[in-house]
């Protein structure tokens, strides 16, 4: 996803982007870990730039503010598949396959449990939350809505709330029941719940 | 439930134990207010003694210490019904509408979303969270989960993680196509998901 038309100001070499890429990088991922752990109040621009082992003056540069640094930390770029591609048999199992696969693929990758985070407590979070789900999930769960209808975008909606559910259950809240399951498990048991809303009657 | 033993030092009139009550349940009201809105650290037993009219001294004579009256916030009786009562084919559906009763029927009673939105962002929140679970949610379950077996404690922490999705969606990350819909149309909706995993196959 593009972030916000930073521009890259006094490059000059073939290398510069990739560096500047990789500071901006490491800004985000601290800022994400400070705005998850702390909060947005209590999260100050200078401890980002220690925690990314950089001068503040350099996220001023890259982010501009700590609101718009806190708008990127919270783009996020869900990478759902192309589902037309997908067997409508498949669909359900597919769909929590990949939403297992974002959340327990990349350790390192926090940005997701960052955004759930801030979205229950801070008002910007949650709005950045409802875009997500109307410029991502809604758009490429609506070829799975069979048959399709008006109620199509509701259905949309309750399963976004399974998935979210999910992460809930088992990366924040760490239920017992919910974290002792293997992926497979998951796969099997929750991929006939999200059908019965994908695909009603 | 019971709010930790908490003596009733200097009872001596039949209204005493009324007033007392009466006292606890508005400072607990303001206490989870300003815990939800402000999390734990922020909070002070000065701002909800204010809250709730009283002096310090009496929310320090109730609950002891802020911790406590932060646990004793987090108390929440879910009062699940006795689903043995409940025709097997009519348990997901009642499920789902004791869910919506107990987040929308007393406007007022706001505990739900403390706990939930406290347990995102707090440890100790987390684990009464998880305890909730294991004392309330899983019981109540047990006799629904149709066959039952090894695995009826893992779907009892689905159902929940698809309740909780359905809590966290609806109103605290508030996505339109989730508010949009009417309990009726949730009723109809998500039970079958429910049904899907409390009876699989």
């Amino acid at each position: 996803m593009e972030e916000q038309g930073t521009t890259e100001q006094g490059t000059t070499a073939a290398e510069k982007p990739r560096r500047s890429d990789r500071t901006k990088s490491a800004i985000l991922t601290a800022a994400r870990e400070r705005f998850a752990g702390q909060g947005y109040e209590r999260t100050t621009i200078r401890a980002v730039a220690a925690d990314a082992g950089i001068d503040p003056s350099m996220v001023m540069r890259y982010f501009g503010s700590k609101e718009r640094l806190f708008e990127a930390a919270l783009t996020i770029d869900l990478r759902l598949p192309d589902l037309t591609a997908v067997p409508p048999a498949d669909l359900p199992r597919a769909l929590v396959r990949h939403f297992l696969d974002r959340w327990e693929g990349n350790p390192t990758d926090d940005a997701l449990l960052v955004l759930l985070r801030s979205a229950v407590t801070n008002d910007q979070a949650a709005a950045r939350m409802r875009d997500t789900f109307a410029r991502q999930v809604a758009p490429a769960l609506a070829p799975a809505l069979v048959p399709a209808g008006p109620d199509a975008p509701r259905r949309a909606g309750l399963v976004s709330a399974q998935l979210l559910g999910l992460a809930l259950a088992r990366y924040l809240l760490r239920l017992p029941a919910v974290t002792a399951l293997t992926p497979e498990e998951i796969e099997t048991s929750y991929a006939p719940a999200i059908a019965a809303v994908l695909n009603p009657r």
